[in-house]
């Protein structure tokens, strides 16, 4: 079942700059093959639900092994049935 | 990994009324062998993360095949290495 | 417009427990006369949209002048027109 | 105080397409003078923190006015006191 969905990904305990980590939690996204569009408040991903799911396991494991000691992770994910969902179809033009 | 959790899905294009599906979903995460705990906004779950995961994949799969045409979830993941997180560990006395 | 909500500070920078500020955002969202219900994911409120807001506001001031640096709020607010938003005609039975 | 945020209205019980809200919303952010940047996941904001709920506010609002019965937002929020926090700072290059 194809997925849209944002993840974001918090660890608690560690510094107040979480940028190693942000930036790890995209480099594990796109391992997993999805579409990966990171963005000032998370990271919004496309493709096979299950990959998904697959994918914010690794970010866990990922960020645990490599020193985070706590992680909160905030995750949206959509589905339909009535077409395939995709961030393209998703995005406003902001002009 | 030992995780906690909360799940809210939210179907779009419904009725007004989604307590049909709130149900259901409640149901769905009982069926996987998780600690489940509703509340006003959600669903608290305590649980292994991969089949916390599972379940969640299994919410979008039996909403969709009973007739929701889109779906949102909300979900946040709490995993730590320091000690094992539960859902009794994490609530305040509200007295 | 009345309304419910659900609001979660995590404090970014801290130590690995966030208990301290988990019991100060409660007592500042009582502070405000909502209706509050922490639950483990969590506090789920009810009371005036307005009010709810002052209350976010407040969470951040008071966490920030007790010494957080760098605080991310989830919040959840739920409104409708057919009937009035209440907690305990979003709770499901769970028995 | 200044904030960064991210704000997604759900509509429920309106039709499966809620592009039209969406582009309410973004429209409502704007005029509340905001920087706004939308994603595929919602529309990421910047400003002072009261000027962005007063924002949130006047999204409930309208989108009743114009017709939705029933509305949860998603909303996180985050202020830090050691420098302020902007959009462009907490992008990453995604190259």
């Amino acid at each position: 079942m194809q997925a849209t969905a944002e993840i974001q990904a918090i660890p608690i305990g560690s510094s107040v700059s979480v940028r190693k980590e942000v930036e790890r939690v995209v480099a594990v996204l796109r391992e997993q093959g999805l579409i990966v569009e990171p963005h000032a408040s998370g990271t919004d991903v496309e493709g096979d639900l299950q990959r998904i799911l697959d994918a914010v396991q690794a970010v866990h494991e990922t960020l645990h092994r490599e020193g985070a000691v706590r992680l909160i992770t905030n995750i949206k994910i959509e589905t339909r049935t009535d077409k395939a969902p995709t961030l393209a179809g998703k995005r406003l033009m902001s002009g």
